[in-house]
């Protein structure tokens, strides 16, 4: 057995859904909505898994999709990518990150990672043969910091993962911290991995900036989209990787031998899905918002300090604020004597080092959000 | 980029398929068929996907699924598999594959391959650190031979993969070929890695016999399933993990951060067709045996050499007998001059040592197989 997956525990994630399950609490721990997700595109799938073709499409993704892909970034976020060449299609963002990590990185080369970081990259690094450093963000704002960048790049340093909108902690990027990042990468020659599956999840006007918009970042940068985050659609599992054509080589590879491709129905719909005209993307994002701004206020309400969020379906409250000492002792309790399922944000830090923030999901029905604050009353 | 999969080229089943929708050529090369899939399978995944819950489902996998499965090989292999811990369902075999290699490997460690094998495999094993031992087998018969093994194994062998039935040479490895490598999987302490994908694909009365079956290999074999090649639908990427509870914690990791689950929808189609009646797939392999028998016999009428076919959906011919030498130069001539798509078989052996054959796909509907028999008239 391999001492990298052999020795870990079950992720968090699941772990949390399975006691959600067993003590019938009400589930904010793990990311997925209670909005069964668009019905037209839900539709779309339907009719092609049961009328249209069901064998393997190309390795790369339908030409339909990929277009659509390539359309889409143009439109929403100004990216001129290759549809035949800069686009690949995977199963869900997970398979992505995986495959490009296997393919990016050598045996040693070093990997910049940030914490908090969702629990995937480390162990994926280290099976990869990277060589982790770590550089942890502080709550509230999460801010990169120069000194921090200049520690934990070198010579060796091949790849960054960089998770923009950043789960947990429901932040954007700020513009300075960006184009800091983009120098490190160009002075060191490194390629940046951007997970930015929560691009279109922002809330009060913000705007996302994909890395590989700034200058320079066009050649050195990978991006991952995810379609089951755009329409909360979590268990579809379809993903998408942009990146220049040089680089997509490598990770089409990967690919090849991860999964080799994806439910063509599945592609279809989100195809036609990614084509929906901006105001359906400003409709989702105020739902959320809406959402959002339901469980803070509940909360506040109750006593808690709620961190703000600007992104994402999650926000963090601040335990630490309350005297509570352990996230993980606070959310086992919740879990199992109180019936609100959440995660503790250490469990993004390898070290443990944050551990006075709670994660809770939003993306839940008012009577979902509602029920969840009755059971959490008198506990701050 | 990591030079494994850097220095590799598209595989072969991509490759041939593009070179055949340019050339407008018959696609007798990846192996998907003709046959829609069983319409009740698709209606069932249809209607779960339109109305039922499309949020991410357990890692392992939908419980009806993994009670499916466990029932399914139950009755017809006779295994005994616990659903709770035994079970997981992964985004396609090649996930599942590509999962246990990275779990069950430590950098270093020696891996047995049998040539001819599938192209994943070899990238597969060298990325997750392993050090290749292929044994090639031989046709007609390809028999595992007790010198070859004897060669093979030794001190740090600590994985076996074994493709049984056997692509491309469309062969079951006969029991005294199982017995001879259960007893060195023992005797090295070895665990064997069954990709038995195409398990079900068998003709002629043959009987597949599962290597986890065979005395002392149920707590040292990883069973891999695929439910695209059971349904002939090839593009639903929905495969199986079959293990004791104490290899699967580990496997469990790897599929975990590799995709984490596989769409729900398609999950409950696939639990729903699993329960099918023994007729349902005694009518499936009949109708497969027709369309080999018609490709067959239309070749040998040709003039072709056509090798025994005792399972999967592939067929192989010859052509050293017609006085070729080159398989792969065959297939190019025959793809872009004759419009008939082919996989050549050396694209199996590593060393590419077996250039006499080439592979046609027969799971197609007579029309298909007629033209191409058309096409390849005057080529012997
Ligand atoms: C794959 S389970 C985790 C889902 C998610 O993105 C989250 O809850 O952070
Ligand atoms: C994943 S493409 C290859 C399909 C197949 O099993 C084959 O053609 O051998």
């Amino acid at each position: 057995m391999n001492p990298v997956f052999d020795a870990l525990p079950t992720t968090v994630f699941e772990t949390m859904s399975r006691l959600a399950r067993v003590h019938g609490a009400i589930n904010l721990g793990q990311g997925f909505p209670d909005d069964p997700g668009p019905e037209d595109v839900r539709e779309r799938g339907a009719r092609a898994l049961r009328d249209g073709w069901n064998q393997y499409p190309p390795m790369m993704g339908l030409p339909a999709l990929r277009e659509a892909v390539a359309a889409h970034y143009a439109h929403h976020q100004g990216l001129d990518l290759d549809p035949e060449t800069e686009v690949m299609v995977t199963s869900g963002a997970t398979e992505a990150l995986a495959g490009a990590l296997l393919a990016l990185i050598e045996p040693g080369d070093e990997v910049v990672l940030f914490a908090p970081m969702y629990d995937a990259y480390l162990p994926l690094v280290r099976r990869a043969g990277g060589v982790p450093r770590i550089v942890p963000l502080q709550p509230p704002a999460f801010r990169l910091d120069e000194a921090a960048l200049a520690a934990a790049f070198g010579e060796r340093t091949r790849v960054v993962v960089l998770n923009n909108p950043l789960n947990p902690s429901a932040t954007l990027f700020a513009p300075d911290d960006l184009d800091l990042l983009a120098r490190y990468c160009q002075r060191f020659d490194v390629t940046a991995l951007c997970d930015e599956v929560w691009e279109h999840v922002v809330f009060d006007g913000a705007r996302h900036r994909p890395l590989m918009a700034l200058p320079g970042m066009r050649e050195r940068t990978v991006k991952i989209g995810s379609a089951g985050k755009i329409f909360s659609l979590t268990g579809w599992k379809v993903g998408f990787v942009m990146a220049d054509a040089r680089l997509m080589r490598g990770l089409a590879k990967a690919h090849q031998f991860l999964t080799f491709t994806t439910p063509p129905n599945l592609q279809e719909a989100v195809a036609y899905g990614l084509a929906k005209p901006a105001p359906w993307f400003a409709a989702m994002r105020a739902g959320y918002a809406r959402s959002r701004d339901r469980l803070a206020d509940g909360l506040r309400a109750l006593g808690f300090t709620v961190l703000p969020a600007q992104a994402t379906w999650f926000l963090n409250v601040d335990i630490a604020a309350l005297g509570h000492a352990d996230d993980a002792a606070f959310c086992e309790a919740l879990v199992t004597r109180h019936g609100v399922a959440a995660i503790p944000v250490s469990a993004f830090y390898p070290d443990a080092s944050v551990r006075g923030l709670v994660r809770l999901c939003f993306a839940k029905d008012d009577a979902t959000l509602d029920a969840a604050l009755e059971r959490m009353r008198g506990l701050p």
